[in-house]
């Protein structure tokens, strides 16, 4: 049960009206998107992709003030974050370690904290090691907050940069058949993709993992109630020589505790190397959250369907898109 | 006798020229300002309110730099200080831990660091964990230094948003009735507001404390010396039906070492809830330094009289103030 | 052998071709620099001395975003090449703790980061505790690296700065009479700048150091291959009588483990103080890479050839200067 936290938490809201008449409050969560605000949002990345340098659109944050603050370090995403609304010409303020910023420290709520550091900013980017965090946030703060990640809950943007990519990479999100490989028990990038993909028309979706950590049945389930088919399966080469996206991801070695044992084997089952690219068809792409140990051989890294770098780099073009659209709006 | 290194230092020095006339050098300790000067730097506070996004009064500190230089954490402080340089165009270089400097680590002196520093930078704000050191880089720096709270000595930014906080809120600073409620021995910031309050005519202070943690009394003959009116009190109801401002304080457990009984006994003594906001006058406020633990129910925050994020805010306002009066004068 | 690792790796490389024709792509070790490329890069660090706030200059780097990524921290050079970016009107992300990086915690490689991080930013100042890693993430960027410091190995900025600081103050580089004093067996500064000062002409050097941590052969082999004099003396007091620069160095504790003794005995052999200043001739120089413990006492600070201070800020010129030849070209 205590999985449960690990859920996405499927289909609890999506009232927000579509088109560019919505207007976005909050990145809390991948379920608050549907198929045309996705849309409506990939058309802003596709136009961040193309902002020159001292140009107009590089000026557009001017005088606004991002916070950054992460109750857990993850170097990449802050980067990410902070690039992206200083691309814009915004500014940033930083706390790495916001956990021991020395009013948690001394016991103060996440609300109070919050409703200080609003009064030094335009917009909160918090990363945080409790699920449920960024909604506390965001019910408490006058200003846009987006969740940069909440522990074992939510990492929105991670979500929506997968997406993009898929739709940048493949040219469509409808009919598309994706391989998702490795740790499917504990992975939240593959478990909101799974989600997100669902909302399109014609999609197959294979799992490839270790038996420790296999895809769990609520989205199983979720994809069947959504006429989405999906296949088991132990054949990466199979699986490989079908797909338009196969989606590589780390076994997590932090969740197999003492059993260096099982992490090991698991580890090493499903490695995406040349023999994968031998089979796969020229216009699909493997993909990636990063960072990558070896489930991804380094000659992989040369052909031109290795899309996890460029994928790295959609999030800073998505990030730019939702630090926009809740700043100024559409 | 080691608490005098938390007196404020009465009446050490004052010797500012009053008015438009003075310039500001360094910000160091509460005592530099006197009433003239409070009112002159409240003023352009109260500019600081009015600047807009992108107007020219937000891009006034282009080009300057704040090198904040902090050896202990302090995020609160530091993130409002670094707010208040960007709203008005300035750039910040941050250190958070410049405890761990190498250059400190490997025993560099403080004033090396300082002569270091101000090559980088226009302005240094410094939080030292030594009484003292402030003064120390302030003698050294040729470029101005301000006070972000050495050790147990001052935090003089504090001070004047408190005072800036009561003249904001009430409409003046002569004639108020203020109740200092909670720890007042180990709190800097009630001794500071103590101390600068008695610059104002007919105030009348009201003590409110657990035993242990009682007013000292060289703040007790400093008030009696210049004829303010004070009081101790064991009925804070009482109390706040006659103030015009409340200010509640955190008892700090880590003054209480082993002794988690007095501790617990302290800080449940007195509490801000509903029952004192129905005797507090209509006019009143409730002030807190933060952060808060439960010494303040949250059930106060909505009432209007909860004035302790505003409190927080105005923190930001006296900060650039001070930034634009150092960097740029009157 | 171990401490070949500490070798400036001699004569390597030094294939730039020079003058105004030569594009700098990334700033490795001190041997990619030759005299004319030294004498084109001090031109440009001149003109960044002279640089006004708020004039066209000091926004040559707007839109430019550096990553300075620090995999140990070394806060003085940090904010030195921060201060250096933001004077120039550039931006910076930030990463004092990198080797914490989420991602290098998890086992990604130094080159996956960089992949990452180069699609984040237009530049990267990196520090790093293993030799040779500057080498790496340059070979791996497809934007420009300086390396800020790889372990034993190199810190090309600070030659570049003590060679630039000689010539500054001195007026010249050829006909120079050095001394290096105190530990020239672990200070990688010394060792480069002996390196690089043999690049000019009617050069001579006086080593003075304790017996424990003695300048090594490989540099002794390579001056007087360069027909570079050089000669160990143990009189401190008659070198200084003869220098135009005496370079003081600290010795390093950390060298030493156990022998604290021996540590000692080195530390207080070779003191820069008023006697010293007595026989140094009227237009030479202290210097000191700083931090400075008491190898250098405090009485010295005031006197006009007390130089380090004036050399730290020349460490900003010259970073104002790679910055702009790295981004901007000639």
């Amino acid at each position: 049960q205590k999985c449960q936290c690990s859920s996405i938490g499927l289909e609890k809201s999506s009232s927000l009206s579509t088109g560019k008449s919505f207007q976005l409050d909050d990145v809390i969560e991948a379920q608050q998107f549907d198929r045309d605000i996705l849309t409506d949002i990939f058309e802003v990345a596709r136009e961040m992709e193309m902002i020159e340098k001292n140009s107009s659109g590089s000026k557009m944050l001017r005088g606004y003030l991002m916070a950054t603050l992460f109750y857990e370090p993850s170097t990449r995403t802050r980067l990410s974050f902070e690039s992206a609304m200083k691309r814009l010409g915004g500014e940033v303020l930083t706390t790495e370690n916001a956990r021991e910023f020395s009013s948690a420290a001394k016991g103060e709520t996440l609300e109070d904290t919050i409703r200080t550091v609003e009064g030094y900013s335009d917009i909160i980017v918090m990363r945080h090691f409790e699920s449920g965090a960024a909604r506390r946030a965001a019910a408490t703060a006058s200003i846009p907050v987006i969740n940069a990640g909440d522990g074992p809950g939510q990492h929105p943007t991670q979500a929506l940069l997968d997406v993009y990519t898929i739709e940048r990479e493949i040219g469509r999100l409808d009919s598309i058949k994706l391989g998702l490989v490795g740790d499917l028990a504990n992975g939240r990038t593959v478990r909101s993709l799974a989600y997100l993909i669902a909302k399109y028309k014609d999609v197959k979706i294979y799992f490839v993992s270790p038996d420790v950590v296999k895809m769990k049945d609520d989205i199983k389930e979720y994809l069947t109630s959504k006429g989405v088919e999906w296949e088991e399966s132990s054949d990466l080469m199979e699986v490989a020589s079908k797909c338009d996206v196969v989606y590589q991801t780390r076994i997590q070695r932090e969740r197999f505790g003492e059993r260096i044992d099982l992490y090991e084997a698991a580890r090493g089952k499903y490695i995406v190397d040349k023999n994968v690219l031998n089979v796969l068809p020229k216009h699909a792409i493997i993909m990636h959250p990063l960072p990558r140990l070896d489930e991804i051989t380094l000659d992989v890294d040369a052909d031109p369907r290795a899309a996890y770098f460029r994928q790295a780099k959609n999030g800073l073009y998505i990030r730019m898109a939702l630090l926009k659209l809740l700043l100024l709006g559409w």
